[in-house]
């Protein structure tokens, strides 16, 4: 079992013909509800790829019997939620205008519970973003943990970056969380990745770096028409972790993630498109050549 | 039966530290739903005040076994409504930050049907805020009209302004209204209201003004702790609407009207403190004295 650590959020995309100025208002002529959350991502790609998953996250009132919940049993994530009365569940307004403009409105709501809630201890454990202080006594607690910062880099103190680092086994950021880690830190780059056992730095159409126990692996990004580059991160890494618990190399565990990633991207939505393992499989073979294969036996954290 | 055509809308009340600059992002630290759009809050405030109200609407796929439809069935409120598969239902997000700055988005949504909606033929109907081409067919068909022209205001064309003078017997209109409409006509108020049997016009704080086929009434308002102005006029037009199906004057019907309202601004949303027909009459005792008795005979539109 794969348990996520994180936010479970739900998206309005709303096109508006201009943002509105100050103390003025505007019309939206769209309005698509999405559902995300990075915790979210990752456990609807981890349990559409087949793996059993579990789903650490803090709701509110208007979850139960909604339209996500519903979603989400469909999926088979096993849900593991803080309900909080009297909040909603995390919610983002984006807004953009036919200049290309936009402005984001993110609503924490639920996930406020984080900062005071009690650390679950587990075996395989994906902290997304969330919580600072949460995530430093779950990773503090775990056999095994993986750790991306996400959206939420700017959160954390640098004492906080720290424990974590001590404790996590694997590193996902992309270059911007890694700009803001190295700054916080006084840290360059490889220097933060050989504080872990497994870092991946991820660079969008660039792909992205693998660093294992000294060795630098690069794998390239596959080329597909984007759509919208949103929970690409999310998907890389429910690819990973994925393929991780199955038993995969790391650097095959990359490219595992960048396939799965690259589905996602061609559609809306960070959950509208994502692979099974079957299609991923597909996919990697058209692209890499040999799938490998690997016998039961090899899983993790059985 | 009272008959009531416009809006039905959700409104996103949020507070933020900030709003935004052109592509930032801000936190919302406060979010609250209420309901409202002029022609539901209308119809709520008579449904309150005891008399039977239809409502004239268009909602969207989240409208259905939501909060808002339970309310409203709660209420009793007869529901009419165009159901738009594929929409939203009408909705609202107001941000208002710490230093008082604001900046609404709004979505028509699933109102849009309005414009190609066959109009219904009724005996007694009052048009809220809406489609102007849709009301103008409400007005030609209905037997006895009450009109407001509400924030939309600004969409109605001369042509459609005049005819909808020529069929209407009541028309409400607040001081930015009247100004847009006698922009749009070329007329000073007082000829606005000379078309038109019964014309209303209202200015928060200072009361209103009744002209009624030559003479005008002078109605001061009610001083209460206001908390929230949002809602009044709709909440004043529920008061007068249900006062004159119960045959009562014109200017008590304003009297009851006003009443009315100073309960509803008392408290945050549109539909949160609506009074009886008892607490209303309570009120109007206590500042106007001598509440007025009707017989069941004079009822109107029987």
């Amino acid at each position: 079992m794969i348990h996520i650590v994180g936010h479970t959020a739900i998206d309005h995309i709303c096109r508006v013909p201009v943002l509105p100025p100050k103390n003025g208002s505007t019309r939206i002529t769209d309005r698509k509800i999405y559902f995300g959350g990075g915790a979210a991502n990752i456990a609807a790609g981890i349990a559409v790829l087949g793996e059993p998953v579990t789903l650490h996250s803090a709701v509110g009132d208007d979850f139960r019997g909604g339209e996500y919940e519903q979603w989400m049993n469909r999926l088979g994530i096993a849900p593991r939620f803080f309900e909080v009365q009297g909040t909603h569940t995390p919610t983002a307004f984006m807004f953009t205008d036919d200049s290309g403009d936009q402005c984001t409105f993110f609503e924490w709501g639920a996930s406020r519970i984080f900062c005071e809630a009690e650390a679950p201890k587990l075996p395989f454990v994906h902290m997304a973003t969330a919580d600072p202080a949460f995530n430093v006594r779950v990773a503090e607690k775990s056999e095994f943990a993986s750790f991306d910062p996400g959206q939420d880099v700017f959160l954390y103190r640098k004492d906080q970056l720290e424990i974590l680092l001590e404790n996590i086994d694997i590193l996902f950021a992309n270059r911007h969380e890694v700009g803001v880690m190295c700054d916080r830190l006084g840290m360059k780059p490889e220097q933060i990745a050989e504080t872990v056992p497994l870092a991946i730095f991820t660079a969008g159409k660039e792909g992205s770096t693998l660093y294992e126990e000294g060795t630098i692996h690069k794998i390239p990004a596959i080329p597909v028409t984007q759509a919208d580059p949103t929970g690409a991160g999310d998907s890389y890494r429910a690819g990973f972790l994925s393929a991780y618990k199955r038993g995969y190399a790391p650097p095959e565990c990359c490219k595992i993630g960048t396939v799965t990633a690259s589905f996602v991207v061609e559609h809306k939505g960070c959950q509208t498109h994502l692979p099974t393992w079957e299609m991923m499989e597909e996919r990697y073979l058209a692209h890499f050549g040999n799938f490998p294969e690997v016998p039961p036996s090899a899983r993790r954290f059985a």
